[in-house]
């Protein structure tokens, strides 16, 4: 069994942004080697996620405005959790809607997506240095 | 280490709809050989879902009115993703809440789930070929 | 390969609970001898989930509020799978909210954890014996 490990760095320039990584993991599947296995990609901050859904300007700008219904920013008073001079209750419950990670198959050496899969890093609490990681394990 | 991949194809007659797929992955599992791993299934379309919860049809329309409040399909205007001349950004958002993947463990040769777990392909913008993916490692 | 399952039991006090398992989890870790694969740590019920998020007292209040705002309890009626003489639909749709599982890396024989990632065993219809499954894979 052959195992692999990379991290991805991020600091977007805003709060909340979208970052197309899918290269990247691709990327990461060749260089580990791993013809078959899987690969889990996941945030490791608790206020983004790592999701699969559509490379599609639109829908991000949805999904900013539908997330923002949900889980609203302000009033940050309304959070117990913004008490401790925090203000990312929202993004912590945001990150959990989208969800903290993917698995995908790797076949015949290749991320094993569908046809409009594309992965995303997910910022819901920017401006600051963060990271994903890349875990492969197979043969 | 050993490795199988196998796709199920859908196609459903509604817009939306709930697919039972236990026995079928169950069976993958079994063609496999692998009696110790992990099995991966998630949908290979980004209006879609595979998720595990009750095989009860109750729920299911409470899951159907429930989605449809949290992101309603019309007015198909409201979502900017759709000036494209698509009506399925909600479809992307519901697939968001009940999630891309599950993960399930095999044991003995097994599924190893808990007694009420089922799988389900969660369609929510059908009525044409779409597909999930199985993916087992183990040994 | 080597593989390795352990159950966690639950016995909430309260209808729902978040239960910190991280330590647990390590220990599963370490007892598997595994020191490169994947973690799989899944609620075995379905109105369970197991989570990543922050040990923060505040958030999981903030959180309770939450999805009892996004999927309320009362009136219990409202849910048709509520028919059958059960009270917890809502918790089959908390439960798609925070996920049914995590998977976490495992490198140099250690979870692969941010530094805030602590995982949860989230209740939403407790009271009653409930447990969690941890496969590892890995060498």
């Amino acid at each position: 069994m052959k195992s692999f490990r990379k991290e991805l760095w991020f600091e977007t320039k805003t709060r909340r942004e979208f970052v197309h990584i899918t290269d990247q993991v691709q990327r990461a599947v060749h260089d580990s080697g791993v013809r078959e296995g899987l690969c889990l990609v996941n945030a490791m901050h608790i206020t983004a996620s790592v999701f699969i859904n559509d490379n599609e300007r639109g829908l991000h700008g949805d999904y900013e405005h539908w997330l923002e219904k949900l889980a609203p920013h302000a009033p940050t008073e309304q959070y117990r959790h913004n008490d401790s001079g925090e203000d990312n209750a929202d993004a912590h419950m945001k990150r959990q809607i989208m969800g903290r990670e993917v698995v995908v198959a790797i076949t015949e050496g290749e991320l094993d997506l569908g046809p409009w899969e594309s992965i995303f890093y997910g910022e819901f609490d920017g401006r600051r240095r963060k990271r994903a990681l890349i875990k492969i394990i197979g043969e």
